[in-house]
């Protein structure tokens, strides 16, 4: 139910969040999640994971759509649609589907990102059927009233304005992201532009829906109480009667080049904590899975913890920041990108924060990581994985992610294997490639330089 | 033949120069051209300056399609059609339009820009119907032969590697425009992005032509030595003969707020002298013409001559910079951009270059500017208009642009009027209102920040 609090409350800018702790999770053992899969004619794909631990499943359905696949002008077309989808078909009234999940002890929610779009419900088992009828009814046969189309649009502006427009980090993100990622749908942020959400309208969004959703572009992934059998008979029986589509290609353009470094300097009034961020662009598991793996060993031993470098360093030991860290986003289709942060103590700069990150990053660069740290790194993203293995939900988000964003299900399996077999060198090679300013750049990173704004009158 | 031999060179990059000069244009009379106007049955407007000083035409055709009309991935793609649109029709062998016209004596050429495309022959006025006769066959019926679909996408290659990928600080103004318009085609180079360009194919870019190339989506002017009756029937049997089409939407996104200001820093080994620069957005004479009549009055007083005030005060009086300016390009269809630069003495830095740059821009944003400032700005620019008033090239030059960016007629026409009548309080306006730093900002502006690199060994 938290689980769910979450996801509602941040459908798109908490997802990436959510997504990226659950990044580092398949577990132990060779194969993690022992999956069954099998396709049906119509192509939709099905990956089952037996769990009898509790009488209840998740069933999720992946489509491999998202925001970046929207056509210029049309940016947060995938969200929106994700919203219109809860309003109704011709056999189900707006609204009734999360409430015939609710009624019968389950809850469910969806999400939208730029590689994916997914719904999902967890509910007892012997709701199955009824929860892929309604979701093979909704992949074609949505028919939200018109009167949604604007109301629903309210509520998504409305999200923005909470989210981003009231909030001066956001958009500063938001400008920085824009900035990292020229010419490519992933500097659009996922919800839309405010200006762009407000002129669409539903048959646009109904062309779009048209377009992507079908059998043949989706993966069902359901965990829990339920044999392969029981699904196959039952997808047969439902998602089985679903026309193929054909399937436009999904188009990512090149970045350009860029050549030098960006600085962005925000003073605002309302911000009351100094705070610096560097963006990186990176491989993600689609485009290099080697250092991706060793990116997120990288991660780990930077940013996994209290006992991480950076954290060690700059806070602890010598105390110029409050917080400091890596993460990576390693989940696109096409590029991942790589921020480090910190924030200063009252006492130190920005730049204070700065060069004592870059001192770090240069240390790996230069010295490479020693073989505990490796050691132990791999260790705690094998140990967190158990968690989400264990979990209801959480083989169905791995699993369809992964296969909706240029994964297979072998790699996903294999992923304990493939960790544990990351070297000292490979993070240190991985750190040279992407992170070394003496290298030339694909793209210059960006650096963000976010301060409180002194109003006259006022002392700092 | 300069002139001729300057548009060869520069398709793209220095067209944009080109026109800047001509934009401060039309002359000191009331009306600048006294053009007689009409429009074919199928749509296209004509309009025809007279002027019989010696028996020669300029005849040009403007396309209402430029860059930014290309779909995301496809940059470069109107750049690369009109190249492909002198390698001949079912009528006119490749290479034999411009034959024809260097043979009776003439010249020609093309170039193309964000929002508009032309084409354009000066010759003697006997030859005007061949012109027209040609001009309306490849409109409609460009058969390029395939063997130059590659070898042409090579000469736009090789190009753009000359301008572009070979010139750090091009790569350097690629980059800041590319992150000052984004989410907007004027943030993609005209010529394209190198993976771009590679990747369409002919049948892509014929798409593209048969879409927008049409007489109703076009306008044709001709200045020199003939009668408007004499232009209309010839327009009638040439011209006239050609299908209207529908024509689409220009779609032009709107900017998305940036709150951050941006700096790009590169040091370069190819880079001698410093230099830096400063890219604010501001309207267009399409967007809001009285602001842009007074941004043009700002250009002139701040940057025009070597009496103006950035290069009195920077480079004469307080010898900080070798060279300080100010440019405003004026005629997007959508967003006007504005750009102050300075290169710094041997013993300044380009923060002390900046620093000067920003002290004069607050000067008129608190002070103002003089009545004797205007006054001559005003009497300079009509000046320098009567120039291009009497070329041959520059009435049909100033007209087409105009037309196809938003302007009509009249308003090209009453040009000398409308900018004698820019007040001080309306530069000072125009200042206070997209230069201020303590204004928010529709996009915060980006500056830019070139060094040579020194490498080990050197000394500086």
């Amino acid at each position: 139910m938290t689980k769910k609090t979450i996801l509602k409350s941040v459908t798109v800018n908490l997802v990436t969040l959510f997504l990226f702790c659950l990044l580092i999770t398949p577990a132990v053992q060779a194969k993690v999640f022992n999956a069954k899969t099998f396709t049906l004619d119509n192509g939709l794909e099905v990956v089952v994971v037996e769990n009898d631990r509790a009488p209840v499943i998740t069933h999720m359905i992946w489509y491999k759509v998202g925001a970046a696949d929207e056509i210029a002008g049309f940016s947060g077309m995938a969200h929106y649609l994700e919203h219109l989808l809860f309003k109704g078909t011709e056999k189900v009234a707006s609204g009734d589907f999360s409430k015939i999940v609710k009624q019968n002890g389950g809850n469910d929610n969806a999400f939208t990102s730029y590689d994916y779009t997914a719904y999902f419900q967890s509910i007892s088992n012997d709701h199955l059927e009824k929860m892929m009828e309604m979701e093979a009814d909704r992949m074609m046969n949505a028919k939200p009233p018109a009167t949604h189309y604007t109301s629903e649009k309210n509520v998504v502006l409305e999200e923005r304005r909470q989210n981003t427009e009231n909030d001066p980090r956001a958009l500063f993100n938001e400008q920085m992201r824009s900035m990292l990622f020229v010419n490519h749908p992933y500097g659009t942020p996922i919800i839309g532009w405010m200006d762009e959400i407000k002129t669409y309208e539903w048959k646009d969004v109904k062309e779009f829906y048209d377009k992507w959703y079908a059998p043949n572009n989706a993966v069902l992934v359901i965990s829990g109480a339920v044999t392969v059998g029981q699904v196959k008979k039952l997808a047969e029986k439902t998602y089985g009667t679903l026309p193929r589509k054909d399937i436009p290609k999904r188009n990512r353009p090149v970045l350009p080049p860029s050549i030098a470094e960006t600085e962005l300097h925000m003073e605002h009034s309302s911000i009351h904590q100094a705070s610096f961020q560097r963006s990186y662009l990176v491989p993600s598991y689609a485009t290099n899975r080697k250092d991706a793996l060793a990116l997120d060993i990288l991660q780990e031993i930077l940013s996994g913890g209290p006992t991480a470098r950076l954290y060690k360093s700059l806070v602890i030991e010598q105390k110029i920041a409050i917080s400091a860290g890596l993460s990576y986003s390693s989940d696109g289709l096409d590029y991942g990108s790589l921020w480090i942060y910190g924030k200063p103590t009252k006492y130190k700069t920005l730049t204070d924060v700065k060069n004592a990150l870059m001192i770090e990053i240069q240390k790996v660069i230069d010295n490479g990581v020693t073989e505990q740290e490796v050691f132990d790194a791999i260790r705690r993203v094998q140990d967190s994985a158990v968690y989400n293995r264990d979990s209801l939900a959480g083989p169905a988000m791995i699993i369809g992610r992964g296969l909706t964003t240029g994964q297979n299900l072998d790699s996903i399996e294999n992923w304990p294997e493939d960790i544990a077999a990351i070297t000292v060198q490979d993070v240190q090679n991985a750190a040279q490639k992407y992170l070394n300013s003496h290298s030339p750049w694909i793209r210059a990173p960006i650096s963000g330089f976010i301060s409180p704004k002194i109003l006259e009158g006022e002392t700092k």
